[in-house]
């Protein structure tokens, strides 16, 4: 799982800043999830497709380092690897400044639902075969 | 509309504060939508039973008048009125703090929605009949 | 105050959205201000330089007219103009969908403070004086 | 490290739900944060007061389990425990809906800066020494 099969450039927005003038500890977890839905939506399918077809993919936990902080105007990159680990994908998620230096490095573990019930995945599976080593 | 209908206590929260250290302009409009959500609630019909029952309450205007910015502790009163004119509701919200201070004044207009076409909003009048002059 | 002087293309991010599918009133105000900063960052002026020469800019009006609502995977530009009135800096802003539907349409006034007092505003004026008339 | 020394009651907001239903990831995190930073304002030192002192807590790392999604009107309460591990301070924060359904079970760990540069800790130890074994 070493190198990304996926990235994107964002900038921050000055009202995800908080009264210590850094971005807010929650708002890298939306930073994680654009990056995560905008994976889906450029290499095969939205979430608002897969809600569509009965595929409710469910966070379960999120482990996330905080390495430097982000402020106003600062421009990074977002990047995603993706593994299949059983029912679960696992999302590694790691955001960098412009000039390299780390932001946070988090992994991301989501399980499907299908009509309600824990589903092993296989149709997000087939979609993102590409991606799952 | 002089009196107020409703009143609700909130405490600002360090993570709606920005960088100037003030809340941020908008979640005002939080804080006034959470006021109208909890009258509902408390008063007949709650959002997610409008829902049920295909009532789409859509906002279609908010003026907002800043007069005296929150900061990291501050408690405030929302204080709501509610007027119907024609198909729209109007409410009169208002938010002060603990000492009198106002710190925002807004007039808030909804229409309905039942079955996607605008409706003439005699389902949510007949609720909040008690309310309306 | 016919034409536009700034234009900002964004898209909708999924956690903008609120139970009804479609973006929470108060991220509008969001989009707003991130247009203004962005407007004043490309064109002589960042929010983070304003605060360093003592410069504070502070909402003190907001009308919105809420015309269409954005959805899922919605592109859509931001358009700004600017004018003075006054004290006041009196922003017209009007969001449209990718293919020219109105999605609001907002009237926002700022002030600015010098070292906690109100200011004339000259210092914003001469930086922005070839989007004045 | 069994038992919880603070619990707050909180409920869910409207504006906090995605296009789901259910509360959005990131605003566990806002809620986790409010909790801890309630925490220190009812048990000594609120987060304002500690800038002034010069003392900045700075978050380094999060780790959520999301176990059972809060929807709209939901009560829940959020319950802490500290722990002092060399330089850091150790939150386990629980949230869990009124009827006692775990929500998240989350560990989040803080480091102090003074002046800028990493600090054993010691005034937050201090101020804290009751809740520290």
């Amino acid at each position: 799982m070493d190198g990304y099969v996926f990235s994107l450039e964002m900038q921050v927005r000055d009202y995800e800043l908080d009264a210590e003038g850094i971005v807010n500890n929650a708002n890298y977890l939306h930073y994680l999830e654009h990056t995560r839905h905008q994976f889906c939506a450029k290499n095969g399918i939205s979430f608002a497709e897969m809600q569509e077809r009965g595929i409710v993919p469910v966070l379960n936990k999120v482990e996330i380092e905080y390495k430097s902080p982000l402020r106003s105007g600062d421009t990074f990159v977002s990047r995603l690897n993706i593994e299949r680990k059983g029912a679960r994908f696992v999302f590694r998620q790691d955001l960098f400044k412009t000039d390299g230096t780390p932001v946070v490095k988090a992994v991301v573990s989501c399980v499907c639902l299908s009509d309600g019930k824990l589903d092993r995945g296989d149709m997000l599976a087939e979609i993102f075969k590409d991606f799952l080593k």
